[in-house]
């Protein structure tokens, strides 16, 4: 099995509601440094799992989607809590509608799967794996 | 499949019996830079994996009890080589021990797995994954 | 010359007033993992810079007053661009306060300068060193 | 399921072959940092997963038969694209042929499986997995 | 005094004339991660030290013009070993040029220095610090 | 002003003496990743600082005479205590003696200073810098 990955970042305000959440109920933000990984049996004839160029296009696009916002003011979070978690899996399918509609290339159709992590400090952070 | 992780770090001496570890056979120390994975099929109704700040506890309680220690003093390791790969499974197995009793939350009882890893320096790690 | 330096950071929200900030003018946020840099001529008796546990617990306050918050709604930043480069002055100046208020040991009001470096992202920081 | 990963580094010219590659076509090079990670279900005796020392020196001896070196000049690589994916591949499967010549010692032909990550720069990176 | 620094990449090859390089008289390459430094005594009245974002084009400016290329056929090498010294010498020059052009704006005039750090692996990386 | 550094580690045991350093007074130990930073006004006719090969022997040696010990009982440190700050200025102090012994080469005799900087965790880390 192989996997590459490319790291981009995004830079959001948000709360969350729940008193699992202690201070992080209030508005504050984060930097998520994200990182994505596509995972495919074998390499293409070129030797390459994805068009690394195009992959880290699409991930610039997605995280551009949602940078320097605030996610409590966005309709598509409407109702959602925008965890690191949360995050993780709209990163991923987001990347993961890009692939089946072509943004990656004709080859990326052959990917497998996506892993998508959203480091939100040195300390923490999440991923959220799917099949493709 | 999700995952959350968390950092931490411990500080110990020890030694390591066998002809193997050459050097490392003398007393000797290690700063193990720890991470703990926690997994699970999905996220909770407030879309986490696990309270994360439960679980930071968690990890610092169970290095807490191995830092600033000499472990070939303490009767928890006797027998034991305390290799890299051994003290990962220790943290996992005290973490996996702090899910069940609860200390993270009734929430955690649906975790999948743990991963840890513990990072000897800047060019050698070990981890352990184990289900729950 | 000797340094010491400890790590943490803190999650924030804010906008940034001027055309200069492009998409940053919108309410956003931030992960800022701070450096904190303790520098002294030479060590004390005891062979250190400062007590680092103690440093350490400084920068946590400090880093604790900014967390979770929205900077555009903190008195302290009226009229404040909070950028980087202001928020490394405002925690280098912080920090002195408390050096100078004794708050890590007496020892400590030999130490030199500080200097804060603020990440935020994998790609950019900044940084602010003052004389104490 | 144990790991126990070691890190070096290689220095290499290539050109890559495709029209997917762009600018990357032209004789360039780069630095791989190296991972690479045994697998094994269960440690030995000695409560390890490999000779650590033994599989650092491995892997030192792998990447040294491609260091400081344009790989569009070796004949091992002749009709193949030197893509990082491919690139980990190589290490991996020299890592394995390695193993099996009882290298890493005779436990070590207990282990289940080899990955191999090669870091391009600090927003890239691509991995090889394989059985043992 | 104030600091903020951008980081990019490039990816070269070249080889080095002279005996104390052994193996690196062959042609090999390297990814540089680049990170520059524009240091200023004091912020302007936007509070920033420099426009990040044309800091950042102009970095990538700069590494673009070097990268995926051989260096050994550049005609701004000829005679000269590009060794990662020379290498952050020329981006900090062609850095400060761009300053001086105005490239980074106005306010970037008021720039006291620029310090690149070449970073060629994980255990080796080289600067150059100079005025402006 | 130029400067190239190398890194390294060294894995030893310690306790420390003194109210201030609480647990760390019972024998525990470190793993202490270095980094040594040569800086040089000017480089040498092959463009280098120094001899990076020679410089990265030099560092291993250093932290070779102090690798996989317990520091309490080497004669070189009764009386000291093993800080981190301390062990900086060691390595350094080493490093400086080989310098002059022409262990790194003539040129290295041409060599302004050494900043030295043990990271202990990922959370903190002490320096020590001294002229040549």
């Amino acid at each position: 099995m192989f996997g590459v990955t490319v790291r981009d970042h995004m830079m959001i305000a948000h709360s969350l509601r729940g008193e699992v959440f202690g201070p992080a109920q209030r508005l504050h933000g984060a930097t998520y440094v994200v990182d994505a990984t596509f995972r495919r049996a074998d390499v293409d004839a070129d030797g390459i799992v994805v068009d690394i160029g195009r992959a880290a296009e699409a991930l610039r696009a997605v995280v551009g989607e949602l940078s320097y916002r605030n996610l409590d003011d966005e309709a598509d979070f409407a109702g959602t809590n925008t965890t690191t978690e949360e995050l993780a899996r709209v990163v991923a399918d987001r990347l993961a509608d890009r692939v089946r509609a072509g943004d990656l290339g004709d080859g990326a159709r052959e990917l497998d799967g996506i892993v998508v992590t959203l480091h939100e400090s040195h300390v923490a952070w999440a991923s959220y794996e799917r099949p493709l």
